[in-house]
């Protein structure tokens, strides 16, 4: 078997065998494949597509690339994941929701990268909260409190990383093949048994439309039944940002103030239905109905709010700023954005509004950069709103003035009001 | 614009711009384009194909990417090339008849890869030929004699080296479109203004069917009107070797036969069609019948020889050898193949006899390979010839004996008998 005899076959709409799928993941992790060779065969397989026999065997070869987390110990794990949105943090607020209902969560999260922001640089900017402590101490916080979120420490799924990479840079991104088994090899090496999907549509996700986040959802669920991993996958829409606030600091006040019983209604929405499922998939409750009220009620009674405050406890955060949300750092200047006309909000789209953020500095353009946690936007009102001309819409948090200025005339026209 | 864009037009099957392929080309040349992302958009070319505009910008962008050579000063310089084969010794033949005919030759040729030989081995095969002559001393020569065959000494398309030699490891050599523009690339940076094309087909050939050769063939004609340079193009069969001699001195020998009136009929064939067509295209002859009767008697008048010699003296080689080819340096063991039984020779595959002479050390595997100019392969039967068992078919010329007898071996089994 050679590297060129695999790409011929693609490249001829031949199918390839589980031995090709692993010989090319194995040698292209050990680097005796170029990037070259690599890079004509993702896009053999971006433009010729893949069965789900041959999504399947990319994906169990790619997470079996590096470390996989034996995570049975724990009992039964269910994962969560989100394709990717704007002003998403539905991990920081259901992760203690699940751990309050007696599931345990442990949970691997990523980094912020474009537009779209990362659970990690969220906690991270809680002071003293660590996101990358030792496995052994990961499993031992869950044994113990029952949760525990940290960040990629171990070394998973690097022919992922490797392939992810190379995509960016020959426009190789938006294939439903290369992204179903990009989220699923992650999942499966972090030690995911049983998975929620949060499959998200619209202007602020990888999937622009809902047919082809529907075809996303269908592939991943067919990965999942194929190496028995039960999955289910949702579909929401990421038209407009999720939530009133975009930023790390202000996202995690947001969830915060969500678990106190302040939640804003697009929030709720998606926490009850991936939050009911995950209950389901933990064998906690077949009845979605009834484990709505469950999440409410566990919300309602605060036992959810003070998981997350043990979570933050456990791994070094300083919870006063939890309880005490006016301590967290506020951003130089909040500038207001202001309503040029009255009428109804029918658009605001979520991937300009993160661009905007990621140019306040929330978010990275590059993996090196530097996220200033105190910067973000607030969003007073959102699409189907009335607003009347003069009225403010939206603050822009920023710590340079300039910066904030030309976020403030950004923004303003991202809204269209009719 | 940028390299990523370019990608994803092509991905989509969209038309390149004249712009975008000459950024590419430009650009990549300059290295500022990775091999990774050559690689992906050379994949797309080869799946979703171009149309016969793109072929020629791509064609004159590569081109373009180097030195030009300005034959202007000779006149009117017909320039041959052949697509490829096994035991193709048509230009050391048919370069002197032609300038011995009154039309100037001067021609870079190339080195032998993988099967096919190359022209410039086999000059170099001769005891003193310089191939690498400085570009002045070469139009000298041809100002001088009319005739002068050298190496590509110049820095001549050199994104068309970079692109031949990622799609080598990448499975994209069999694209109609990345064929034509690499030869013709090549051609028009050579100072061709006229170009007579031997496109081969057959197991020997780049090309394994005729559709396909004639698709080529049309495709390099239409680049040749686009861009100005008058083309023709003739398909001959390389389903078996050409003539009888395979290995660099043998086929210096057979040539210098068949100037001295001893030529084989396929070879013949191959002189007459694509001289006559030469003599055309330099506006020395309309009537095709006619010039093949002018090379007929260049040759039996010895004029044509006489053309070879002064070429070989010119370029510092010992024409003792020419004139007593006895001198040539024999191998060590001639070897007889044995025809196994009774009948008609059915089968002889170019492609197979190639790659047996490669294994005597007549050809290159790669680049750096030094080649062994005395072995190679005498053919005494050939496809359709009737042959007794027990009868020699072959003689294998090997400076090591077991590597000779592991030839004699391969070639009575390549032989097919019915």
């Amino acid at each position: 078997m050679n590297i060129q005899e695999i790409i011929a076959n693609k490249r001829d709409r031949k199918k390839l065998s589980e031995e090709e799928i692993q010989y090319f993941i194995q040698s292209y992790t050990k680097e005796e494949i170029a990037d070259y060779q690599a890079s004509a065969l993702i896009m053999a397989i971006y433009i010729n597509g893949m069965d789900e026999e041959e999504i399947t065997n990319l994906t169990m070869a790619m997470a079996h690339s590096g470390d996989i987390l034996d995570l049975s110990e724990l009992g039964t794990v269910v994962d969560k994941h989100s394709t990717g949105g704007v002003g998403d943090k539905v991990t920081l607020i259901l992760a203690p929701i699940i751990s309050s209902l007696g599931i345990p969560v442990a949970k691997m999260s990523g980094r912020g990268l474009g537009y779209t922001g990362g659970t990690i640089d969220k906690l991270e900017s809680i002071p003293g909260y660590k996101t990358n402590i030792s496995i052994e101490q990961f499993k031992e916080n869950v044994k113990k409190i029952g949760i525990s979120l940290i960040g990629q420490t171990m070394n998973l799924a690097p022919a992922d990383k490797k392939i992810y990479a190379l995509r960016d840079s020959i426009s190789a991104t938006e294939s439903i093949p290369l992204i179903a088994s990009s989220i699923m090899s992650k999942k499966i090496a972090a030690g995911a048994n049983k998975i929620v999907l949060d499959v998200t549509y619209g202007s602020g996700a990888f999937m622009k439309t809902k047919e082809d986040a529907q075809k996303l959802a269908d592939t991943m669920q067919k990965i999942g039944e194929m190496s028995e991993r039960e999955t289910i996958c949702i579909l929401t829409s990421m038209e407009q940002p999720l939530g009133r606030n975009i930023g790390n600091i202000l996202e995690v006040k947001e969830a915060v103030e969500f678990l106190r019983g302040k939640g804003e209604r697009d929030v709720e929405e998606v926490i009850l239905e991936l939050g009911s499922y995950m209950i389901k998939l933990a064998g906690k409750g077949e009845n979605l109905e009834e484990n709505k009220q469950k999440i409410k009620e566990t919300i309602t009674n605060g036992k959810a709010y003070q998981k997350l405050k043990e979570l933050v406890k456990k791994q070094g955060g300083d919870i006063s700023y939890i309880e005490n949300l006016e301590k967290f750092k506020i951003a130089n200047y909040i500038l207001p954005v202001i309503a040029t006309k009255t009428g109804i909000i029918t658009r605001l789209e979520a991937e300009h509004v993160g661009k905007i953020s990621v140019e306040l500095g929330a978010g990275r353009i590059k993996k090196e950069d530097k996220i200033d946690y105190s910067v973000g936007i607030v969003l007073e009102k959102k699409t189907g709103d009335y607003v009347t001309e003069g009225e403010t819409i939206a603050y822009i948090h920023a710590n340079e003035k300039e910066k904030g200025n030309e976020a403030v005339k950004k923004l303003q026209s991202a809204y269209e009001i009719k």
